[in-house]
């Protein structure tokens, strides 16, 4: 059964978003019935996938159909309990890949938290009003401010490590000493206990920012949301424009949505990703765009590409290489990157960009090789040449192509290639590429407007090979075959290192040095052996561990 | 069999060590039979664990012994070859803890070569003279300036993905873009080819720095080494200072050096390492340090205390803590601080320095939990205090034990903790600490020459917990049976997440980005499993692999 990302607040089955003019709450209620798969039962707000789905879809509407709201108070709408975090029976009956491409989307949800506190002020507050334990502080963690009720039975917990034998699995290792500067003993200690911690030494230790009794509780959410809405940078006006549902049809190899489509080769393994540029120019004014509403092209194009991506990485695990097409008029591309250059004060404008940057960062930690082809009829300029800079190579025709009397392709950059984009690691995708010599990514800037042909993007370094129509077939061809007989641990492993060049952010090492070690772990006996701690966990028996350090 | 870390030239089976005025030669010229265990045979200069033992003793005693080398070309002593890499039998039957720590080893070695350029003035280039592979070219990639022989047999590749499933062990897709900012599209098309990259497109491509026919090489080396020699910072003079043979006597569960003991108690899993401060303050001047010699207390501790690391790291697997311990005169640990900040300039001091430094680091990366004890008659002061601040907790005891009479422990800072031991990834251990608040090291730093109590250190923010006498036997007991009973995977990922906060260097990201994914690939089936590549390798038979992405 294929797993779908689409859904929509009326058909949320765990939460509830209800609004206070600038304040929005989230209120996490699992349906302890409503999870993926059978054979588990999501009790005390434990989650699933199905939970995240609905909480990612709920961050993403927040952005774009409430410009008004300032601050989001997430929430729990059970007593005594905030989350207890992932579900471990869950985990313990999940494969090897699903469990990681789960953690590895909580990761992005909760990193998509901390874009819409710092980019849209959208400013993310917790209010724990419960036992906090597991995936459960790492979704207070990723707020900007975490209230705890002080009672006895309220508290923040990391108990993986004690009860599991696992790791935090969504970014709480690295948010605890790197976002909120927790001493690194006063860590070791917290994320090895099960009891967790609360009252004045979590306040003490930096774990939580305040407490606050129940009877004042909310009252200081009231406090507190005035002074974050009244902080915030959101421009937000007007009546926000409503997420229409993506139109999608889905066979056994093809997905299609309005611009992208999916086309999967399973021989190879290889899915050919097509972007198709926008039938016309870019509208002339802001009432234009909202007049356009979800089908203004990069909104549109960005949501497609956002669930095509999401789909392959957990319903498609065979598939090895993603390869990225584009074909259509690329003036009309660069008409809506000069609109979105011109207009970004805008409000919907800036959250469209920042929404385009979370699709292209979500493309650079997808375990599949990338690689993009640039044809004639491509129109791979501004905004879609990203995709050439995010693939691990790429393929540039030189000239026409026997039989084909479409021009050559060209590539042609423009003010989206440097800044509004920048990967995990902070760098620009350009930036990232010419480590070597920053000069690079200057003489690349100096041809904007100019379309460059594949000798001329071979020789700015803009692409990898430039081939001519003689080897272009073979070439391709032989390149795909060997790719799809590699290892895919290993490709994994070395594109995880790869991609990411130079300087790292709490963002980037969570994929990279939270993440591997959690895969590492994920594979170990200890954790998922017959005797692993997550198969034996709530058996009543304790696990049994190789007691070998490596 | 226990693994013995020392040696010496004089011994040495796999290397040769040859000297011209300012100019050493590191001649790989690996003994085939003499690997560490039978079963494999190190062909084609390939190596094992005994070749990285001579290798770091080398590079070690280049420092010490040999104040006049200012240049060290490392090449083969073999024709048409020059290291073929990690012997892949050996990792073939290699148990993954011993993969593992083998790794990071080696990993150690080649940051050692860098850190000598950088630190040292002696300046490292290979010659390369003949094929290069895997590991052959991670050796040379550690190096500042790699010259290639330009003939059809001579090439640097990695091949790891492409024949073995598994990643280069040793730093190599880190350096390849992030040190020699080879564009990661370039990267991408070099690690997946089995045949490597040689002649002028490795220059172009940054592989290399050099390429010379065979006809030139000894010139182009000469003129090269020239200058580099002329470049480097080198201040050494004088004879430079014999590291005498290390005396250490082993049995079942210690191990005693001069300064050093470790005493194994294996019912709770635990190495206590102990160090004895000086018996008597430090000479008064460079030539009272220079008659010490081999026994000079900082030198003296830093290689004792590096080979009890080496030793329980990879002959003690199932010891899960090392608890530090220390004891003595601590005004005597001052006086030898003091002469080490006063006499920084000279050669021999600042090798002293950088070692110390090299061996902290050793703690920092050393995958078992670390924690220090500062009890009554302790001597935690200046440079031993940073074992304080290394480990993942420590206690300090509250006035004097019941019956003991002697005084309460005392914390003391010196110079030393401020800036001449910078974690891997550029911050000092207090600096690292205090993220939260730079202030507090100011704080610390103002209390330099006070010692301080149980509650002032506690109160600083020094130490984790100050117990009194009557909680102390309870806690400790409780903490270390707790924590020997932990899944020594999930510790191992948790330690190496808290202990690096902030930001991440080169170094820092080998041992968590690279080093993490490795150790993934490393238990997956498709690289160790039965049909995997590490075991088919050389059979004939080509790997099965699953194909599922995760």
């Amino acid at each position: 059964m294929s797993i779908d990302f689409r859904t929509e607040p009326s058909r949320y089955r765990h939460w509830r978003l209800e609004f206070e003019g600038e304040v929005a709450f989230l209120k996490m209620d699992v349906d302890a019935g409503g999870g993926l798969s059978s054979g588990y039962e999501l009790k005390l707000n434990s989650y699933d996938l199905a939970v995240d789905i609905e909480l990612n879809d709920a961050i993403q509407r927040l952005r774009f159909e409430h410009p008004e709201v300032r601050c989001v108070v997430l929430t729990s709408g059970k007593d005594n309990v905030f989350c207890a975090g992932a579900n471990i029976r869950m985990l313990g009956k999940s494969t090897h890949g699903h469990k990681v491409n789960f953690c590895k989307f909580t990761n992005e949800t909760r990193l998509a938290m901390e874009d819409a506190s710092a980019n849209s002020g959208q400013i993310y507050m917790a209010a724990v009003n419960g036992a906090c334990a597991g995936g459960g502080y790492e979704l207070a963690l990723a707020t900007d401010h975490i209230m705890l009720i002080d009672d006895r039975r309220s508290n923040v917990s990391l108990p993986e490590t004690a009860l599991l034998g696992v790791l935090p699995g969504t970014g709480g290792l690295t948010r605890v000493v790197d976002k909120r500067k927790v001493r690194r003993d006063h860590a070791d200690f917290f994320c090895t206990i099960e009891e967790g911690i609360k009252g004045k030494r979590a306040v003490a230790w930096r774990l939580v920012d305040e407490i606050a009794p129940n009877s004042k509780l909310e009252g200081k959410i009231a406090e507190r949301t005035k002074e974050f809405a009244a902080a915030s940078k959101r421009n937000g006006n007007g009546k926000g424009i409503a997420l229409a549902p993506l139109n999608r049809t889905i066979d056994e190899n093809s997905v299609r949505y309005g611009f992208v489509s999916v086309d999967i080769d399973r021989a190879v393994r290889m899915a050919t990703i097509s972007i198709k540029a926008p039938d016309a120019a870019a509208p002339a004014d802001i009432d234009g765009m909202i007049a356009q509403g979800a089908s203004f092209w990069p909104l549109q194009v960005a949501r497609e590409l956002d669930d095509a991506i999401l789909h392959l990485r957990i319903n498609e695990l065979e598939i090895a290489l993603l390869v990225f097409k584009s074909h259509g008029d690329g003036a009309n591309v660069l008409s809506y990157d000069a609109f979105l250059d011109a207009n970004k004060a805008h409000w919907l404008v800036n959250e469209i960009r920042q929404y385009f940057k979370r699709v292209l960062k979500r493309i650079d930690v997808t375990s599949r090789t990338l690689v993009t082809l640039v044809e004639p009829g491509s129109c791979f300029v501004g905004t879609l040449a990203e995709l050439v800079f995010a693939a691990d190579r790429s393929y540039m025709l030189i000239g026409s192509r026997q039989g084909d009397n479409r021009p050559p392709p060209s590539l042609q950059l423009s003010a989206m290639n440097f800044g509004p984009y920048p990967m995990s690691h902070g760098l620009t995708r350009l930036q990232s590429r010419f480590q070597a010599d920053p000069s690079d990514v200057e003489r690349a800037e100096a041809t904007m407007g100019t379309a460059l042909d594949a000798e001329e993007a071979e020789e700015l370094g803009l692409i990898t090979f430039a081939l001519d129509d003689i080897d272009w077939d073979d070439e391709i061809r032989v390149f795909f075959e060997e790719r799809a007989s590699f290892s895919p641990d290993s490709l994994t492993g070395m594109e995880a290192n790869l991609r990411f060049v130079g300087p790292e952010t709490m963002e980037s090492k969570i994929f990279a040095r939270l993440t591997a070690w959690q895969n590492w772990i994920f594979q170990r006996p200890n954790a998922v052996g017959e005797d692993g701690a997550l198969r034996r966990y709530g058996s009543g028996q304790k696990p049994k561990y190789d007691m070998t350090r490596v």
